[in-house]
């Protein structure tokens, strides 16, 4: 709010005097809408980061819904600046994340309707929709930006490839096996 | 989640060893439930903090649910350590906060279902059920114990009284006004 | 000093080339002068922050001066990014500052000349000139940039007004008091 | 060094009083060594973080050394608290990293004696021994603690399992293959 | 103020619970008394920090009086957690600070009463009595415990000794005149 | 990385869109180089900052190379932004670092290859060659940008001149000594 910087990007963002804020620099409309979830990994995600929401510029916090079909997942991934607070709206998730080096303890709950979850600054975490209804999550961020890693694209699915050698190394498995993973990808 | 300092303190509450943290250290229950709304306000806090879940020490993030009778508000405040995010679940909402000195620009926007807002870290706020029916909102906070001043309370309800005269100019009335009110506190 | 970046802003402030700053952009005159006084609240600020001083920029510092008329006020306000030293001068001041809720406690002193007292960040405060003579304090700030919102002004002085019904559930009062303080503002 | 906390625990790690420090307390020694490397990656880390060097708490900054055996890895992986940046003493690496979603570029490099680079705070990043020598390398990390996260040991060798289904949707495989994987963790 | 954690102690100090302050806890007597100045430097200093006033704790921003015989001075030093602003009560003060390395550009400044001067953080700095007349400074630092090195006692006055030889080619003069110099302290 | 703003600066420096950043941004090349020190110092230092290698910039850490001909020395000096981690490569190395006001403790070691120690932040220190041979070492520091207060040369040669009396108070000795000492640099 006390940014004058406009026409300057703080954090890769436009900032605005403080004089000229409107309401709808801070509003932003539609999280009541279900996300499409036909695809392969049955989920997907509305976010209000600072990308929708400018006025989130250098506040600390965002938030995002996430709708599940049935079964579908949120999968494997860390934000790279952000600790998350999950509260299920609807249905019930199977949540998880794991502890870094060298204990990689998987600490998971399935979760209802009411129920809150956190999930640590960087750790790597999922959902996975626990039931036969969809489910509805709303989170939040603890960055504006926070980002998003998801764990198969970036080792699988990065452009260019990482050699198969390193990943087959890394994951202690053939060239073969790497070589159909990254197929999807 | 890398805090080894069970049984000490820290912020004023106990962390833990992360080989031993459980799920349960980072869930809670009940979020899906109404807040007593039968007050003058019109409205009810649930607050998931640092207090209700221990394990978001350190975090920088915390949530809460608000219930909001018909014409209920969540009367002006400040938090001082965090700004906060809004989205309505239920209902309609005429949300505002207040910038600082010497503009004093009331930002005001009516919200529906689905809608979005943001208050800016330390700027007093406030929220008013815009209409017959109950309002439920989700919130987040950009710390794990965000602290909250309510204005009125804090000027005219603290523990001892600030003296009527300081007051009576402050406000620019007179001391039978400054003492009618402060009798409600 | 190390900030390379004129002529872009940084934190809405030009910031100069370490290689080309000048005493002069280190320096501010005037703090020996006694502020006017002459208005309602019966006290004057002499600020030296970011806005009068712009070398303060980035520093995390700034410095006011506040001159009191016998029994003048600097009314309850709070700085959203600063906490407060203040030491007297000259003649003697009641000062206090509210805890957040839900104590709400008010904590006090009278202070005479040498005597030192801290304004916790965040939380509303207030001076009050408690004797028959001018008094003079210096304070110093915790950010460059600390801001005021003073409540009075905030709560029934902003621009447009926060409506009389909000404000008469928060101070628990009618419409025609709100009103009738609205109207000094 | 100005912390005067012993024996409470900062950061989970005893601190000393500045007055009683001896040089000892900022000493490590063994950085010369070479690490085993007959391992399946081929590679071996000695850290010099707050475990191994307690002086370091609160200094944000710690060091390693890597050692890497003909064509050895150093497998993906995250630091969650840090940047690292690295120098070739001895060799040639293959060195990347991936940027976050939606693109995931995957940024790479090899390196010769002398040469030095940087992997940014979370990013999954890798090193590879490009050559038929050893490789020597000297990393900093911008953390005291800054953590390690491989990425497949989190994913396929947590404690307990992430369940298969969640893993063969993430990576578009069949359970067998998510079976075949976790074998070896 | 939020702080519940005695009886342990934050940052080396014990902190209390914001439940059971008191305004002592806050407040601080003599800052209106003249520093003994009766010393080869002929300069004294009234330190308000940490340690003579606890309830600065965590709070980033300390205080003190500077009195200054005739000629006296306040040798170059530097203070390692804290940006320093500077008001002139009484006299004249001739005030300097170097900017670091390669440039080392001496920004000075003669400054009456009234005058606010800024030493930035980390920047080696003093001050000397311009005149024939004590003078008196209030200094403002952006931390609770600025800490402070003497240029020379840090370097002449070290307790064991820097060898001779390093410091004569630092000082690129004769072991014999470092002798001399160390001798006084 | 997520800093999206060419072709404006922070902290001074340009950033890049992450879209468009190259390998080459993170890569620096020539550290296997030994420096030139035939200089009265004996030493010389290869920096890899933000200013040798933009990408560093936001990241918090930085690396330099430095060479030790037989007896020299790097001068008691300060960064004023960061801590300091060394380990040695080649040689033995006499360490040390002084702690402040009012206790000056010199802490001191001699470092054999493959030692690693420690210089926290802002205290002043230096290393000399203790051997016949050439020494080497890599040290990793707190900050991108960490800058460098060399104190014989912030003292005795800035510019313009700090008063001889000023120094010969600081360091009570004479103004010929001071004068003798300053025409050197």
């Amino acid at each position: 709010m006390w940014l004058i910087c406009d026409p300057v990007l703080v954090n890769g963002v436009a900032c605005k005097n403080p004089g000229s804020v409107k309401a709808s620099d801070f509003h932003f409309r539609g999280l009541h809408m279900m996300a499409n979830t036909t695809n392969p990994l049955g989920s997907g995600v509305t976010p209000v980061t600072v990308t929708q929401l400018p006025g989130l510029n250098t506040f600390g916090i965002s938030m995002a819904r996430i709708d599940y079909a049935p079964w579908g997942i949120n999968p494997p991934h860390t934000h790279p600046r952000a600790t998350e607070i999950l509260v299920v709206l609807e249905g019930s998730l199977e949540v998880g994340f794991v502890t870094s080096n060298i204990e990689n303890r998987h600490i998971s709950k399935v979760l209802h309707k009411g129920d809150v979850f956190v999930f640590p600054v960087n750790l790597i975490h999922y959902q996975k929709n626990a039931g036969k209804t969809n489910a509805v999550a709303i989170v939040a961020l603890s960055s504006q930006n926070p980002g998003v890693i998801p764990v198969a694209n970036a080792v699988f699915g990065s452009n260019p490839d990482i050699s198969n050698d390193v990943l087959a190394k890394a994951f202690q498995t053939s060239d073969d096996v790497i070589s159909n993973i990254r197929f999807k990808f």
